[in-house]
């Protein structure tokens, strides 16, 4: 298993239209993207700084995980997501090693990517995704 | 004001002796210096994935703020770091943006950078460090 560099950070918001400002008007970043992701009744909105992006994350439901996320800790990153040539050999991998996963396999996520969740049990805390881009591959 | 990269993620964990192992033998990653900052009342153990290192901390008092954020959030990221040219030149432009400041001036972190916080209500709620390596000056 092989994990190559983080692909993004997804960081909990509150609102996409105070915090997308702060990134361009303060740290000097470009959002590129906006995209709704419904089955995680998220809104999105991409900036890269280096080989990472930073994923800004805004509910779309008062019963979505951003909104609980955001109720019970405040807003602030929400999860890494480390990039892998391959989603399903690592979830095949951590298995094994008793990792204990949220998806048993890769499901499609913001950008197209291929993304799966481990459980934050097993991860000190950290709610980690390991994505692979399948236009790379 | 040019942040180039991410240098580094802060994550906040209960015991760097149950933390390592799992970022070791779960997901393949390598730490290479364990180093107390005093003065943060800390303890770190450091990784690297692509242009970014992973900086777990432990508190070594139940008054350092890594214990009381884990008392607060439980485990997990505690914040963000961007890397810079100038850690001087970021604060001030940022001060004139009316970004509130934590340190107006640069100080020593650990690996000998030069780093300062900004305060999390005017960075969206993620606790946000710049910092510059003077090696690389």
């Amino acid at each position: 298993m092989e994990l190559t560099h983080i692909e993004h950070l997804g960081i909990a918001v509150k609102s996409l239209e105070t915090a997308i400002p702060y990134y361009e008007e303060k740290l000097g970043l470009k959002c590129y993207s906006i995209e709704e992701v419904a089955d995680q009744k998220v809104r999105t909105a991409f900036f890269k700084i280096g080989q990472t992006k930073l994923e800004l994350l805004e509910s779309t439901s008062p019963e979505g995980t951003i909104a609980k996320f955001i109720e019970k800790k405040g807003e602030g990153i929400h999860h890494i997501a480390f990039a892998t040539n391959s989603v399903q050999t690592c979830l095949d991998e951590l298995a094994a090693k008793d990792v204990q996963l949220i998806d048993k396999a890769p499901r499609k996520g913001a950008e197209g990517l291929n993304i799966a969740f481990l459980h934050p049990k097993s991860t000190c805390g950290v709610l980690t995704e390991i994505c692979e881009d399948p236009k790379k591959k």
